[in-house]
């Protein structure tokens, strides 16, 4: 089972001429799963703190390999797993599946950052309130292992 | 030097509220460098066979490393090299950069593809006139170890 | 009490620099409406018929005008009514309210139309099974007359 | 002859599974044209003001009437004209033209506003240096009656 779960259906705006969902729509999904992650722990993705300063997530990396297409009214299974919860940053593992069918699995690394005014970062250590609720997935073994 | 660039200008609307490019951007730029590639080869990324049968290019994986914030109205190089070449598959390594800065690295995996009208793929070998123009660059290093 | 509603959360990647969600996106919100409300009635916006033709919305003309800026994580109730079914087009009126804010109000016609393979579009009369389900809003006051 | 224009490519990931470009991005187009029309006056759309203070310009009304679909690669003509500079507004006309084929013709309503840090909005007399270079097209008759 996967740390945590959401479903979404495919909309008409994310498919292409060629009759499936755009590649590039699979790294929103990602990151609305990720957000949505947050948002069930009572945490935000862009957090205003006390001193005025904003706490942003920005990318490290991302990846994603297509096992199958996804199509229009689809409704796609986002299942999220946290591979690990470095000092500075947090790495997840994203799979989607339509029923019986895998459809992609994604990985994002992210950092924790205070973002400034001026559009500069600053990588910052995860805060103690966001590392007492974020926690790697158990057993720690791929999420395409599983099922 | 790259096999083969091209530039873009960052627009508006790929900015997100953290004030620089939405990470899922970058996908797209990575196809439109590969779609202006093929285009300046003479060939395009869907082909109506003389048989009728349509020829594409569905992603079978794709990465991409964050280096650097891109921002609104940045002119970014965008610098395409062909990894390899396969019987059914071409890879290609893309990089982003603003003059001197490296903003993003990626990778994408493209598979040979019929296209039926019922939205399913055949897998197929790359036709010859396709395989007599997409060549491997050379020599033959990452293109982050170049500039 | 508009004809059908739905609601959706403002996702991160539809925010701009400007803090605020780009006002393109309301125009997918539309869609994504329109699109649910014809899931309620067992419709489909692309539709293969028996005969093997795909019957299509394209649409013929929108607008919208923009009352508040809309934000990240803000839940935006999506309120449709068909203001009028012609022989051959549907017009929608469709209002985002952020509770007792309205956000936008918005206009869509679309057509029905035989989509053909080679991209063409034919406008048709609509088919007696959607005529039957697709009702006028009554009493027929402007969305933005009710709250 | 329109006030200004410029020319950009239709890309694969702007068509959906009609085999054409989804309405929306019209809109995105429209913003890309009024944001270069802007760079060839020397201005941009969010202005950092010597006072710390940032302009925007945010949308108050957008529409578009589809006259023709627009397809993958097909170069696609923005022209701008401007029709009318209000005290705190400026009003666009945009048409798309395919060689001698009108795609679709836009107008936008835009707010001169400043925007503050906690993402509100405050609308604010056009700065003298925007009204010195922003003019209404003349002779003033609608973008739709010339060619």
């Amino acid at each position: 089972m996967p740390l945590f779960s959401t479903q979404r259906r495919v909309q008409f705006s994310e498919t292409d001429m060629a009759g499936i969902v755009h590649f590039a729509n699979f790294y929103r999904w990602m990151e609305e799963t990720e957000h949505e992650y947050f948002r069930s722990l009572g945490l935000s993705i862009m957090h205003h703190q006390p001193d005025g300063q904003v706490l942003g997530w920005p990318r490290v990396s991302a990846s994603c390999n297509y096992n199958a297409p996804a199509r229009y009214e689809d409704v796609v299974d986002c299942r999220l797993d946290v591979e690990r919860v470095g000092l500075r940053s947090v790495t997840y593992q994203i799979e989607f599946w339509r029923e019986a069918t895998r459809l992609a699995a994604g990985r994002m690394k992210t950092a924790c950052c205070i973002c400034h005014p001026d559009g500069t970062l600053t990588s910052v250590d995860l805060p103690d309130d966001y590392r007492s609720l974020i926690h790697e997935s158990t057993p720690h073994v791929p999420a395409s292992a599983r099922k």
